[in-house]
């Protein structure tokens, strides 16, 4: 399934395109300017000719470099850096009562679909995710006792994947125990047992701005209130903010999602991590900690968990391998703290215990050791993907389109030219064969009217490539007929 | 795994128990009764003088019948059929706040305990679910393809579960199509769905006395309150006590549990519950049906749901293969009528959709047909154990026991002399290494004090005879401490 040698080769190309990528940014290299020719470049980087050739070709199609007829290649006189989306900077906090649920319905029925381009799903590309480990384990376990996948597990999940879990919270700063943690069926579950344990119809809920939109449609479904407080791409929510929220109203619970947070991909910096968990701590407020794209970080750090500052049990702590070994087997987990008990209880009343051949199996893949390894890969190929995608919205969207730099997780937040209404442009979309996700689905308020999520996959192919260049055809031709009217 | 010449070695001298039985019963022998020689039972029966001494043996063992030396077997002097657990005829109709969470929740503790004898679990033995079979359609399935099971299936289910599901319901009485069907994980989160599509903290929904105590834990954990008809052993509940509360109440929804209604075993006939149907419909109050042991019936056909008589669409069938394929893999389903779409909103902000690889494992099990023949050999083992547990409850425990006689279900429902409490019983018993569980949990109220459930897992075994033995011991003796006092 995975070839060595073609992945080194991958390797070592995208090194090239990386050394390159940051001449450019750097300005080292500005438009227009001759790059260095393929022989001095494969001295340079002690790489093949061929190599060099091949990331000059991929930087050629993604639009960053161009070649001229016996001269060389050139940066292209059009590549930009394009800025960051913008940030309403003072926030209106206004309790709203929350009501997207049908065109999040309308988005969702994209779950599945293998006919669209994958812009609208966050879960990576089949090739990506380990399938033929995790059927030979699954196998493999079936064939030594038959019945074993057949009864009920614990309430509170599997033992040994609950230790596998325990140990690799370490990573992500938190010190749990397996007793800690409740196996669910994805971090989904995990969100909505905890936001059950915690509130009541008509209670208060804080939440970012733009927000992941399951959350609001959980809100919707529980007649729950949200107040919204912005979130930067370059740092996400502030801890001023924060205060200022559950200074003014009666909040009952928060859910942030502070780790390569969707849909604009930010990191709240470890520091304001612990403020928030402290400040919240002095009013007993619970934070609903949705830490799901953790593990997909392009740097050398895992960023940190809320979990990690928690001395009081306080953060319930929500995630699961749907980003990372398999969506379809629903594994995830809550580490609800101090509400333990409460939240066994509403697991239990959602479905007594997660289903038993995909606790087993997943269990498996990690006491092997084989996730370290996978995730690993999985990593790199979105980071790659991200980076194709970012060049390709420089220099095939309109005039005006902004976009995310994410450090890690699995999509890309896009603000269009204003006169862009990203609903119109959903429907437009998918027409096209494309699914992308409308940004006013991510937020209560009438914001992100002209935003869109695009997330990657995990593989930059040329099928992919064209999809972003038509989105940016259709973006230019929806911001001329905006401004036509 | 199935020895088809022990089988039918089996199903022989489980005949000659049966005729043996029916002439007890019917009176034709009376306890003191010699019961015909071996060798003309032999040649009435046209079966093996060995099958018949099997038989003999096998109901000496259970106290109907003994052998007295050098005179042959004669019926057992003691042996008598007890009575059916009384209700309660005059229902006082009283809103209840419900809370039995803790002792639910050390009841609960038992699940998964293999070193307990399974009297507290209501699922059949490994031996008779179809490990080997699911395994091996799971091997093939992912070794076909191995990145099948990877990507989430849709909210509502899988597209083949859902046709075979449907078809199954005609059976039930039911037409329904694929697309009215959203698979869930068990019956569990069907009901959990289904309560919270339609009700709000603090209001009121109808239920039998005793019910599933899972369904008081749900009311539990959703804030809401109950009122308690009362379910009779031979009929369950009337459609008159249900016009009743609902003439003096505003129940918001109705939950019941009609085809060998756990704990009791009755069923509510079927023009029953078409009065029932209709009546709820003139008020437009839901009802939530648990179909859960629809398919475990002893008799020659199957009970119907109320679902047959549902022409609003406000019957919410609920189901699932807990009972039959495999309680681990968690797949059930949700059949909620006009509530579909409120319903799929609640589905996907519980946990997305269903785990893949359990989907589609039992949809293949389901398509080959293996479910028809599977579950019939079940239901033959389950009613041959609930027959032993009855005679040897006859036998064995003091007099003024009472003990339901179930035409289907996996449970039987006992009546203790009134002085045995059934809490103190259970945790006696519990430290026996014998799951009960306590009448008090079926109930707001404070009955059933003197009850208990036992369920039938299927075998009927040395061990299991010996267990029911004990518990018989353990009532005796707390009957009299109990007086002593």
């Amino acid at each position: 399934m995975f070839d060595r040698g073609a992945a080194d080769a991958t390797y070592r190309y995208t090194l090239v395109e990386k050394h390159l990528l940051e001449l450019i940014e750097s300005g080292a290299l500005i438009p227009g300017d001759r790059i260095p020719s393929l022989r001095s470049m494969s001295a340079k980087m002690r790489v093949s000719v061929s190599t060099i050739t091949q990331a000059y070709v991929e930087l050629e199609s993604q639009g960053v470099i161009e070649s001229r007829p016996k001269s060389g290649f050139y940066v292209r006189s059009n590549f930009r850096r394009l800025p960051l989306p913008s940030t309403e900077e003072n926030a209106l906090l206004v309790p709203r009562d929350v009501n997207r649920s049908e065109l999040i319905r309308t988005v969702k029925d994209l779950l599945g679909r293998k006919d669209m381009l994958p812009f609208a799903v966050a879960c990576p590309d089949e090739t990506l995710l380990p399938g033929k480990e995790l059927a030979g384990i699954m196998s493999a376990i079936l064939r030594e006792d038959p019945n074993r996948a057949m009864g009920y597990e614990p309430v509170c999940g599997n033992q040994e994947l609950r230790k596998q879990i325990a140990f690799r919270c370490i990573d992500a700063g938190a010190t749990v125990m397996p007793e800690d943690i409740i196996v669910t069926a994805g971090a989904m579950e995990a969100i909505s047992i905890a936001v059950r344990c915690l509130t009541r119809p008509g209670d208060l809920v804080l939440i970012q701005s733009p927000t992941f939109y399951c959350f609001l449609q959980l809100l919707d479904t529980l007649g729950l209130r949200a107040i919204e407080i912005p979130s930067r791409a370059d740092g996400g929510i502030s801890a001023a903010d924060v205060a200022n929220a559950v200074s003014q109203y009666d909040v009952k619970a928060c859910i942030f999602n502070l780790n390569f947070s969707n849909p604009d991909g930010s990191v709240v910096p470890d520091e304001v991590k612990e403020e928030i968990v402290r400040l919240l701590e002095r009013r007993s407020i619970p934070l609903i900690e949705d830490d799901i794209c953790g593990d997909v970080y392009f740097g050398p750090n895992r960023p940190q968990v809320c979990k990690k500052f928690d001395r009081k049990g306080r953060v319930l702590l929500c995630s699961s391998y749907s980003k990372t070994i398999s969506p379809g087997y629903r594994v995830g987990w809550l580490i609800p703290g101090i509400f333990y008990e409460r939240a066994l209880d509403f697991k239990v009343t959602t479905n007594i215990c997660t289903a038993t051949p995909s606790q087993l199996a997943i269990a498996e893949f990690l006491r092997t050791g084989k996730y370290e390894r996978h995730v690993k890969r999985l990593r790199a190929a979105i980071q790659k993907q991200m980076e194709g995608m970012q060049r390709c919205i420089c220099c095939h969207f309109p005039a005006g389109t902004k976009v995310t730099r994410p450090s890690g997780g699995t999509g890309l937040w896009i603000e269009l030219p204003e006169k862009v209404d990203s609903k119109e442009y959903f429907f437009r979309a998918r027409a096209l064969g494309i699914g992308v996700v409308p940004g006013l689905i991510f937020s209560t308020l009438d914001k992100y009217r002209n935003f869109v999520r695009l997330t990657c996959s995990g593989v930059w192919t040329k099928k992919i490539q064209e999809g972003i260049e038509r989105l940016g055809d259709l973006a230019e031709q929806m911001k001329s007929q905006g401004i036509q009217r």
